[in-house]
């Protein structure tokens, strides 16, 4: 079902700095970037050939990425994968007693719908599903 | 530089358990398990169509996954990009001012060379590269 790993999220201080950093170290160029007001976040999305790294910082503290960087530092965040029917995938999901933080899809920072996984039900990783 | 995300590395601590869930959550098929005695874990590669996971539980205590499972808790350990040449993406990392844990490619679970980079100098996430 799952067709490939689409991003993984990396939560960070200094968004420049580590857009730069991706860029010199790994060749990794930016893609597209934008704050997100309601999750009080501004992620840049950067190229790794086929997948993406999703580089995202706080732009307030009690925002879920502010409470995750006061609470385990920068770092890994989450990982998504694409699926080609997220109505299906989520069924699944719910069907083998994953807990969905998203219960219907929602409208992601790409354009395509998108879901969470709670990460309690999926060993402490904060699972996305991406369709397309 | 970097061509795909080659896989998520998932610190867990019931590897049966995750295997299945993974299974019957999202049609994750398992591809291939192995014990490093060496680095005190026992490994499930699992497919997630391009990309793959590995799941990784402790053989010990002390190993590296063990402290890590003491420490953060099951979750996202790893991630680990695939590149053309090891050798040149290690001296561009280097250039870069990145920390190397393997200063030389060595030999992966898979077969082919991997490198670690340090997480302290990106941005809390222990990065490996694969050549292939």
């Amino acid at each position: 079902m799952l067709k490939r790993i689409h991003h993984v999220g990396v939560a960070v201080v200094d968004l420049d700095a580590s857009i730069a950093q991706y860029r010199d170290a790994f060749g990794a160029q930016l893609l597209h970037r934008a704050v997100n007001e309601k999750e009080g976040l501004e992620a840049a999305f950067i190229s790794t050939g086929e997948g993406e790294v999703e580089l995202m910082r706080a732009t307030r503290e009690d925002s879920p990425v502010g409470k995750f960087l006061a609470k385990r530092g920068p770092g890994l965040h989450h990982v998504a994968y694409a699926v080609d029917d997220i109505d299906e995938a989520l069924a699944e999901a719910r069907a083998a007693g994953l807990e969905l933080i998203d219960a219907t899809p929602r409208a992601g920072m790409h354009g395509g719908r998108i879901a969470f996984v709670h990460p309690k039900s999926v060993g402490g990783v904060l699972t996305e599903l991406v369709e397309g």
